[in-house]
């Protein structure tokens, strides 16, 4: 069975006007046998925290060799850097402002490249307020169609990427204390706590005066409750059955959680 | 021509999260092949009615070796089990909740298994929170591929399915007595009364003190005025020409609809 | 590389209904050998600008051999025509309300068709409210498989098509007057005057008493500040960097804009 490689497209683009669309058209030109999945455009505007920890969940369910666009781009025109990473986990394309920094902290780096070599561009002449159409999507059309990270720029440390800060998660013997990094759809609060912190312990999650006890799925608490549980993503996150946290419990991004943990042997 | 066997998605999880995402990759890596299609992902979260609706009238504008995934899944990681079904109409993977209850009113079942075979899962040991992705995905994928409906689990009774309840439409010699079943984008309210109870028929609705007259299509009434007629999906509805029945009327799901019916002999 | 044909579908569907699903299945149907590339389906309901200026905005950036579905019809059962065109652009498929004036203004007409010919329809007795459906999709399938424009229905003369009308711009040595004829997602404010209109000049934007500076780029100006500025697209947009110019601004398709010149020179 032929196999084509996979694209996939991540934005904050949204989906009424037609920027993604035009990106497709773009890549359909350059090579119409790739697979174009779309991540989501629904990245709130300019919410590279949220970029960031989307593109982290989607990325381990794909192929090595697929070929990740990410555009969330507050800073298009100006002179932050357009990268293209090869990471043991896939190939990035987008800007150098912290979009990268979830998979780079999952996955090491093995290339990263500034993309200077405006062959691979749309035209040598990008606007300057949508890079996605002018270079990240062609970039990514050719780096899909077997062109070398190489040959897309020159070879830049990966260390010298901007990183997107998060506040540090911070362990102890009877607590994990960090924070929510996402809220997802049903209004899911995920925290930056990984499952391998709670695996095998008794464990609640402690907001402000509230303690949330944890459970294995939405529907083991009553319908309305407050349950703390990992996520599909393998992170500590805070749900209401059949209901919304993000609303019930009013946190953003950042917001401070206490994990409260009770070794099994305890009891 | 070489015939892609078309593998559609329905479900509740929006476009705004990498879960629909993450679920193409995994459909990609079992069979690259398969022509994927979206119904929609925007059901209201966990609105079995809107799922069932929404699933009943899309299956028949798809070919009968279409495999449907739907996924509104309230009760995810309970002991709600895990379904595949052939009907006439088509295949069809999902939580067995009453999701299917619609396509079942609509076609008969030819087999239906309960999924216990986790050889076609993503893993033997499923999260608690994502079947759509552990279970449904990729079991999808598999019978899109030709994987026999039989060796998906054990085979079990049709009538064992569960039911979603809709109130039962009583039919008079002057009157049809139904329900709103479904509020589309435009706010046209759909009844589940059927195009066949008003065929040849001289009908107007009723709603609470007000006769919305019948018509053939939104422009025949004036902009801003309500109409009822038989939709596109071929159940008698309620619209307003320019406008949006749902916020004029405020009527949601379940609400009471009668159709007067005059014959056309009458006059 | 084989090269499949693109079919691109824009509407004012929303992605809540199956209503692009159904469209979906209706093309695969027809030819799955197409690439279906969705320009959006997010037009506010029944507004024709909106779909006027996406549609022009998007076609640049495919090949001419594309068929271009677009369903914004809120005529639809009535006596408004249902056409196909070919101009220098692309090839169009929808009714005949003024959708298509932006791509005419844009192109050259080569043919244009009223479909008449119910042979490439769904069924001879399409229904009375989704043309897209029953219509529309089906016979952009057949064209863009191969199937002759003329084939389609009978010839009519392109100035015969129904015209979208939009506020004359006025040029005059110190001033472009114009309108406002789009607001994207991130509520860039989109005119209708041309890049050309103001290339090689220093220019602001008055609307109302206030006089915005133009840039080159977003970043430019301050957060929070409105800054001028020619979109990608090619028109002179107003924008708030990291922030809404149409939330700040409240200003709505068809207000007034002025750009006011000062050529290089003058400085």
């Amino acid at each position: 069975m032929p196999k084509s490689t996979i694209l996939t497209l991540l934005s904050d683009f949204g989906l009424s006007d037609v920027y993604v669309g035009v990106m497709k058209g773009i890549i359909a030109q350059i090579n119409p046998q790739l697979m174009v999945i779309d991540l989501t455009h629904q990245i709130p505007p300019q919410d590279l925290a949220a970029g960031r920890f989307c593109l982290m969940s989607a990325c381990p369910y794909f192929p090595t060799e697929t070929v990740h666009v990410a555009v969330v781009d507050p800073g298009v025109g100006s002179r932050r850097r357009a990268i293209a990473l090869q990471l043991e986990s896939g190939f990035f394309v987008g800007p150098d402002n912290g979009l990268f920094s979830g998979v780079l902290s999952q996955s090491s780096a093995i290339a990263v490249v500034e993309l200077t070599n405006s062959q691979y561009w749309r035209s040598p002449t990008p606007s300057t307020t949508f890079h996605g159409r002018d270079i990240f999507a062609p970039v990514g059309a050719h780096l899909a169609s077997g062109v070398p990270l190489e040959k897309l720029g020159k070879l830049i440390a990966p260390d010298s990427l901007v990183q997107l800060e998060i506040p540090v998660r911070k362990v102890t013997q009877t607590t994990v204390t960090g924070c929510i990094q996402y809220s997802d759809r049903f209004g899911n609060l995920v925290t930056n706590i990984p499952a391998a912190d709670v695996a095998g312990k008794t464990w609640s999650v402690a907001i402000g005066d509230r303690l949330i006890p944890s459970g294995q799925t939405y529907s083991e608490s009553q319908v309305g409750s407050l349950i703390a549980l990992v996520g599909s993503h393998g992170w500590v996150e805070v749900a209401v059955h059949g209901g919304n946290a993000q609303s019930q419990l009013q946190l953003n991004w950042g917001a401070a959680v206490e994990v409260v943990l009770t070794t099994a042997e305890e009891y």
